[in-house]
């Protein structure tokens, strides 16, 4: 779906934002709509000079979206300059490229801060604006929330009018057509803004990128700069002859006239493809439009990271841009804290495990929903292009093309972030877990995501996969145990997906290969010994456990931890000797407790035989909170937040511990 | 997405289908595609004609989806007559038109027992058949499945030919736009059968309904009868000029002879519409279109019912037609079963409630995705035709739309079935639940659902929703609280799902309303105190939990039973007096154990305070098994399977109590 920043990195520098970003007059005299509109038509276009100039200079310190934004600057302006958003309703698709929104809604002090912790999202957010309606960051679904805004809104005596923003490459999900399709036949009048730039993170895929470029290429599209106008003036009234009955020569006149037919078969007037940087002819465009009858969809070219000298060559490099200046200390909670020498990337481990896969197997073949860079498959998509598949942001085609595959005897792994999966659950259970197919399902970014904050928290994979019978849930905790365990899920007759996070795998390593157990679904691996309490950790939350075994080490208390490896099954013979030997079990996880691993673990201690009279350890459940956790400038902060830090759980730890165990660290501590 | 049969009865009469049902000559000879192939093309005509008598014969008695059915006839023979299924690929959306397809693959004789336990399933199921390659149930996959199947064949020499049927409703499903769009620029070779009816289970919706229906009201398509041949012949020789570069001319032509270019434009071939009732027709045309490369898609028009008299002008009426001569007994396992007395259908108690509501608060709307009839909105989109809404098969946008209502000051009830509400997870994430938006959720057919089996079952529901933060989760015992637990829900400042099965209510309400507890969120009613186990159980559940109670009270042993009312928030405070007021607490719910009610209240126990020494009740989970269950005649066989039957829960209970309890029940048996 949408890329997120910087993802190789866990500790994220905080960048040195100089207090004095420039700002142009004119935007010092633009902090609400209201006062944009008591500028000139002709002051537009150096307003909009200024804007990018802004955003050029803040984002590239801070790091952010700015490619999409860069794009939307004329069209941002001219729509607070037509419309009246305190009354009149505006949905940005993903929302990403809300920047110019927030700089025109009194927030660009925020910019400062932009996506660190108690600074601006980088979405649009209701509790920031009362001009944000919505925090989104998965793409499609701004025509649904606005047709819905529409039918609400017609209770009113003068509704207010509805403005969705969709990019092309969010046209292409599902979704969105389901919105349109719907639209068109209801006829609540809404106006969708296709923001056409080619581009979702990589380039745009997929047959109807091919048809907006033909209507780009189209002739009447050279002429669109200057004869806008004139194109737009007509339009109307042959829009009005499309619901009449069809004669032959109406057809052929429309198609000849207008590039847009495709959505007026959907039911949808269309007027367009006009020049998105043309301020003040958006604002005559938008003028009009606003004034039209039912739906309507207006086609608007812009360029991808306009503005910035990379922009017009290499729009991905402007997508998602990192901070200026790392620091060499990041904060926790205003604690200088050393950075930890870390391993290679998580996605990186799984990249390079897979290329090593496909090369030795034929039938393995990667599949992503638009993330080709984010998950990591660049170089794989080089190395095997014709076992590679980019299906655009379409979770769910992609799961189910892949159950397709495996039906047909090839080995997918489709590798997408875990919040993302969500849209393609259905397809999980239907085309994979139902038909019982070797699809490997790799999830990237589970657990928490840092900057982008909860929209895109892999929170929730756990619990909605370990309902599906037949999936195999499992968890690396290092680069090594990546490879085994792409190697094990690859050898299974079933469904099977493997979570891991943004971030770094540790730089050390708990045992060196040779002296592991053999990588086997169902099978947990004991790494420390210990006395009261046992941590049963999943996937990256080992490390922590290490660390907070260690701690108490230090104070002579012997703590056991456990790498669960895998979710589902579970190893349920282990976890009963440890019932039986511990006084206490701990689960930790990077994923909402409801529901997740601690759960599994709870489910089979209450199934684990048990005998009245004998000691049965109690399980505690550590995980992520059942509430939103907002962005913050780091993974780790948010971990600590959820007393997910190795520090907190050593304070938990503690308190399980006899009073006299406990009282060794805080006397090591004195 | 596709309905199910007879709603409203729990109890299924087991229909006494005559083993005599008529087989005609050509039919008995055809039990094969092999056999059917040595048939001469002059005898398919006869040979259709004696399937849909066979068809009609048979499903109107045995009850089952005969409308899609009798619309298949000519297609299914004409498709295995042309093509060698054994190495070519067939996919068929939702596959409730498989039957023609049973009849031809040698598994007539399972039609006597169609949809009951043991028998034919009334999906396509690979474990009957190889020529059924996916069990699937929920619409719009069967492209992305080709899609999948047509790239693994990419390595074979001579690849097997790929064809995928999809119905015009289910091709309004996002997940199939996602695929056309896919497929369109891979250029994977595969043959897309649009079969087009019109409807879906009701009248198809949307504009894409619309341009279809233009498409076959074009004047093209009223000489389609006689010409078909000739336009096939004229086609590929246009449709090879697509890929060439646009020259306006062409364009224009193009649009003015081939009537689908809105297919085209995707990037896929488009050959048709060809009348779908002339089985010699199609032998043709689908040799023809077998040869072209690429994507193609084949529009064909059926209609749907063809051959039952209702079936011209009431379609909707011989979608899914209940069994004949209902017998007055039906079978568990073999053993004769008084049928219970029963209250109203919950369908038809939460389509009452919600009428209720709707006419209070003009804020009450009600959104459907593409089953008016099978949520039993019927009567409401009558009573109130403004404030209803028919998405189509759209889940995702349904559930988005109603976020962007219920933003727009509306409450929004969406009444959707568990099973297909999994198409919308990630809106209920984004879109309801991280926007903390008042949308009603209304989950029919949660828990087994009987006949339809492991496509149809609302298993997940609890899982997959209790994981979003703000969710209010609740499921009511009776009708009496299915109008009140809806009142509390659209009382609610956030979002909410209620859960409840197919089926009936309890005929028998426990406790008049003025007696029972108020309905409040995170609030659990005792029915009943007991000494050593108490049953917490869940909605439907209560009855059954009830009557466990009933039959230990006969042997003079107090068996406590709680009704949940809500699996989140759930009821903590009363949890942890019964932790320490009772030995065992038993979970009861109609979902699967895993993240489901049982894993709340676990979740909870291992929260609760608890000091060494004084014993903690153990909680014991009871729930559907972690494996799909097949279908079965009844829903109460299938509870029965998964042990949670009244009889089987009894025992469950004795294995809890002390021995001298337990065997009181014993002694009362003897």
């Amino acid at each position: 779906m949408v890329e997120t920043t910087a993802s190789t990195e866990s500790s994220e520098p905080d960048p040195q934002v100089a207090p004095g970003s420039p700002v142009g007059d004119l935007l010092a005299l633009a902090q609400s709509p209201a006062e944009l509109k008591k500028l000139s038509e002709q002051e537009l276009g150096a307003l909009c000079a200024q804007m990018r100039t802004f955003l050029l200079d803040t984002v590239q310190t801070t790091g952010g979206h700015l490619g999409s934004n860069l794009g939307v600057v004329e069209l941002t302006v001219a729509l607070h300059y037509v419309y009246n958003f305190e009354r009149d309703r505006l949905i940005l698709d993903v929302s990403h490229q809300c920047y110019p929104h927030k700089l025109l809604t009194g927030r660009m002090e925020g910019f400062a801060k932009l996506r660190r912790t108690g600074g601006l999202c980088g979405f649009t957010h209701p509790e920031e604006s009362p001009f944000d309606l919505f925090h989104t960051g998965h793409a499609g679904t701004s025509i649904s929330l606005g047709l819905g805004l529409s039918m609400a809104g017609a209770r009113d005596e003068t509704p207010p009018k509805v403005v969705s923003i969709i990019g092309d490459a969010s046209l292409g999900a599902g979704v969105a057509f389901e919105a349109i399709n719907h639209a068109g036949a209801s006829g609540s009048p809404m106006l969708v803004i296709l923001n056409d730039n080619e581009w979702s993170i990589s380039k745009s895929v997929g047959a109807l990128s091919k048809y907006l470029s033909k209507v780009r290429s189209n002739r009447l599209v050279q002429r669109a700069g200057q004869e806008t106008k004139s194109l737009i003036q007509a339009i109307p009234l042959i829009g009005a002859r499309v619901d009449r009955a069809l004669d032959d020569l109406g057809e052929v006149m429309r198609h000849a006239v207008v590039p847009g037919h495709i959505f007026e078969e959907a039911g949808v007037r269309y007027v367009g493809p006009v020049d998105g940087h043309d301020v003040n002819g958006m604002v005559e465009v938008l003028r009009k439009v606003s004034e039209l009858d039912g739906v309507v969809i207006l086609h608007v070219l812009t360029e991808k990271g306009k503005g910035h000298p990379d922009g017009p060559n290499h729009p991905e490099r402007v997508h998602a841009v990192k901070p200026k200046a790392p620091a060499t200390q990041y904060k926790t909670e205003g604690t200088p804290v050393e950075p930890r020498a870390q391993g290679v990337a998580f996605t990186k481990a799984f990249a390079d495990s897979l290329e090593v896969c496909a090369n030795r197997d034929v039938r393995v073949h990667a599949i992503t929903a638009g993330m080709p860079s984010g998950t990591g498959l660049v170089n794989f998509s080089e190395r095997f292009p014709s076992r590679f598949h980019d299906t655009g942001i379409t979770e769910q085609h992609a799961v189910a093309m892949a159950a397709g595959m495996a039906k047909g005897g090839l080995r997918p792994v489709v590798a997408i972030y875990s919040t993302f999966l969500q849209r393609g659950f259905d397809q999980c259970f239907q085309e994979v877990a139902l038909q019982d197919l070797p699809v490997v399902l790799a999830l990237d970014r589970a657990g928490p995501v840092g900057q982008d904050g909860p929209t895109h928290h892999g929170a929730y994979d756990i619990a909605y996969l370990r309902t599906l019978p037949n999936f195999i849930l499992g968890a690396p905790r290092d680069a090594t145990d990546m490879a085994r365990m792409l190697d094990c899920m690859l050898a299974q007759n079933h469904p099977s997906a493997i979570r891991y996070p943004r971030g770094n795998t540790p730089h050390e390593e708990c045992l060196p290969e040779a002296e592991r157990l053999p990588m086997q679904a169902g099978k947990a691996e004991v790494l420390r010994e210990g006395e009261d309490v046992v941590l049963w950790a999943y996937g990256s939350m080992v490390s922590v456990a290490l660390e907070v075994a260690a701690t108490w080490n230090q104070a002579g208390v012997a703590v056991g931890v456990v790498d669960a490896r895998f979710a589902k099954p579970l190893d349920e013979g282990l976890l009963e000797e440890h019932l039986r030997s511990y006084a206490h079990v701990v689960t930790l996880e990077a994923h909402q407790r409801m529901g997740g691993f601690g759960s599994a673990v709870l489910e089979a201690a209450s199934r684990a035989p048990w005998t009245e009279g004998i000691p049965q350890a109690r399980v505690k459940v550590l995980g992520l909170p059942d509430r939103f956790l907002e962005h913050k400038t780091s993974v780790d902060e948010q971990l600590a937040e959820a007393g997910l830090d190795a520090g907190r759980i050593v304070r938990t730890v503690g308190n399980l511990l006899p009073a006299a165990k406990r009282g060794r660290l805080e006397r090591l501590e004195r």
